[in-house]
């Protein structure tokens, strides 16, 4: 049974959590994060990464998330405000009229997550991934093409962050991910795991199409501009996306996309 | 020559194209768009199928910017002025200190860019596409895998709104597009110019791995949620991109870049 608390105060400390969304957004949430919308909130509820401490929605919308609601353990706090009391407290109109309040159930590092691999896996490595509508976009990608995990440097932006889980159309709740330390060894941890290592760059030695799927492999994509780190690119096996001529610009969500849509027809036909 | 006029005054009617510019972008520009960014703003004065009408510049701006001046047909004027007037003027900070009006050289019809395609084509058809962002990362997937023209049903939004140039780097102004009255025939109108097309559906019928290339194509997309209408769907091919279990969601651009990418690999192989 969903346990429904009414609050008819903004001020109620019971949703201070969810005081002022937009400043609270800017000086973080001390591990926990913000979801919205009826999706996300549903993805949340049955993550295994994630979990909700507590959801607000508004009055007039109860009935209609009542589906979504059944999915939620019974301990999890809902709360229940009219409009007026919920745009005072959240700060802006809510006008889905759902939020929840999250958090990772464990924060794996590199190590645990590549230790944890199958036989078979495909990972993203990010680096300096600074623009949550990207880190969003990459998440939604990896989630659709079934990548078993994300590793992003200590420069990329939080995938937890409001906007990148709404852009990731919650994917950044089911996918496993983790950051490196600044002075960790990634090219080090890959190779002990057995992972081919593939990095996307424009000055590629080889294209994409020439690419074959090992069984392990991780694809290393850095942000729009200053694109992979030297060192990084020095020590990797590069690989182009063909462009037409004089208009060489791919957003990184995308060239994800493609790559891990090329790697997955790959193991199709090595497969068939 | 580039004719460098300074403008003092945020009222001067000579840059009038330029107050108050985002609710401008809501009333519409009658024929004209406006370009940020240097980037862009480069692409508009060597663009075959847009050309400016004039450019605003900050002032502190002018000496950086003119490697990109150089290009400029030289009876455009290029207004300039002091960062308050130009943000009195804006009506918001402009940052890159940049802008152009620009207009289109032509607007041709459907039917006329596909009386102009060469024996091999590539062309995107869009349905109901209302996001900006979309459209515009549609717009720069086109540009990127040398797709010929991109043709939008009436449901479309614009591909020359300010934040669609922006998200398109530039590439609505370099790419053919037409727009398709309510009623036009367009199956009828690609058939005739000998067109396969193929629609996008996650319903699809095959999948884009089992796609080949035909000398003329048309890669049909529609809007995320509703996709392509069903009479649409009804008498196209229909492919899918097969995805993980349980999180069948990906961006239209995407898409469009994964889908545009796949041909060409195919293109490709059938050449080599």
């Amino acid at each position: 049974m969903v346990q429904f608390i009414t609050i008819d105060d903004p001020t109620d400390l019971r949703v201070a959590g969810y005081a002022q969304v937009r400043e609270r957004d800017l000086v973080g949430r001390h591990g926990l994060f913000m979801a919205e919308g009826e999706v996300v909130v549903r993805m949340l509820a049955t993550s295994r990464l994630c979990e909700p401490v507590s959801l607000l929605l508004a009055q007039k919308r109860v009935e209609a998330l009542s589906d979504s609601l059944a999915a939620l353990a019974p301990e999890v706090p809902v709360y229940v405000a009219g409009q007026a009391v919920m745009d005072a407290l959240v700060g802006f109109p809510i006008h889905r009229g759902i939020l929840a309040l999250g958090r990772r159930r464990a924060t794996p590092t590199a190590c645990e997550i590549l230790a944890g691999l199958g036989p078979e896996a495909l990972i993203l490595v990010l680096y300096g991934i600074g623009n949550h509508d990207n880190m969003g976009g990459l998440f939604r990608n990896a989630a659709a093409f079934g990548a078993d995990a994300v590793l992003l440097d200590a420069d990329c932006c939080d995938p937890l962050y409001r906007k990148a889980i709404r852009v990731s159309v919650g994917a950044s709740l089911i996918t496993p991910f983790a950051r490196l330390e600044r002075d960790e060894d990634l090219a080090g941890l890959l190779e002990a795991a057995g992972v081919r290592s593939v990095a996307l760059s424009p000055a590629g030695q080889g294209t994409l199409a020439q690419l074959s799927r090992a069984p392990r492999m991780a694809v290393l994509l850095g942000s729009e501009g200053p694109g992979l780190p030297a060192d990084v690119l020095a020590r990797t096996r590069t690989v182009a996306i063909p462009m037409a001529a004089g208009f060489d610009s791919l957003n990184v969500a995308t060239t994800a996309g493609i790559v891990l849509h090329h790697l997955g027809f790959m193991a199709e036909r090595e497969a068939g």
